[in-house]
């Protein structure tokens, strides 16, 4: 008997920051995104053991202002790039929007963990989050 | 009147591999994992356009032998390791069973892309595919 796969996501926490639209977030964290706050939800506070300031993460999101049914786009919204497949750009526009940025924690307060930089606007669930590997830092 | 956020996945396609079982699986794709296929599904078969051979891609999974309520683990199963919070981990044991894999696609051949090393089982769904940004590359 096959058992059904459960596919729900639970928001783990959300983010916190000075950006509120998706028309002004930069393309990505590395292009001056501000520093933000990840709030966590008390229930996950304990999945944090070990993690430390200075520690180069990756926080997932769920970038629900994503729409769902774009399969192509303009890189970078810009006709003059080529359309392109969403599995071959970073577009926030995916069957399953979900973010995947890299940053570093630069402060961590009880269930308030600071970010460097973050490209997400305000009130962004945050699904998940993982310590970049070595092979990863060091381009693999 | 706050729109409801919609948190359900959709599989976008599945990982065939000779890898069955999650105990006889490499910790990483790095260590020794085997060539796979994502077997995509045929409605996102467009979300390709533009990937070609030798492509750096993360393919994200959904681990769904994962346990969704552990929140610390002893880093590779070892209870020599310090106990950790999954957030500061890599485990498939955590809130939100996304795996994170950095691989190449080797072959492409309609709904079916070869990549060099993955680690997930065989049946896995996969959830997203994301070009390798050069920031990522170059260790940010």
């Amino acid at each position: 008997m096959k058992t059904e796969i459960d596919y729900e996501l639970r928001p783990v926490g959300f983010i916190q920051s000075p950006l509120t639209e998706r028309k002004n977030a930069p393309r990505q964290g590395s292009e001056n995104a501000p520093a933000a706050w990840i709030e966590l939800l008390p229930e996950f506070a304990d999945a944090l053991l070990g993690m430390d300031i200075g520690a180069e993460v990756w926080v997932l999101t769920w970038l629900h202002q994503g729409r769902r049914d774009t399969l192509q786009v303009y890189p970078r919204g810009d006709r003059a790039n080529l359309l392109t497949g969403v599995f071959f750009t970073r577009s926030p526009d995916r069957p399953n929007p979900i973010g995947l940025h890299r940053t570093t924690v630069v402060e961590l307060n009880g269930t308030r963990i600071k970010l460097a930089n973050i490209e997400a606007i305000n009130g962004t669930p945050v699904i998940d989050i993982k310590p970049v590997l070595s092979a990863e830092k060091n381009g693999r």
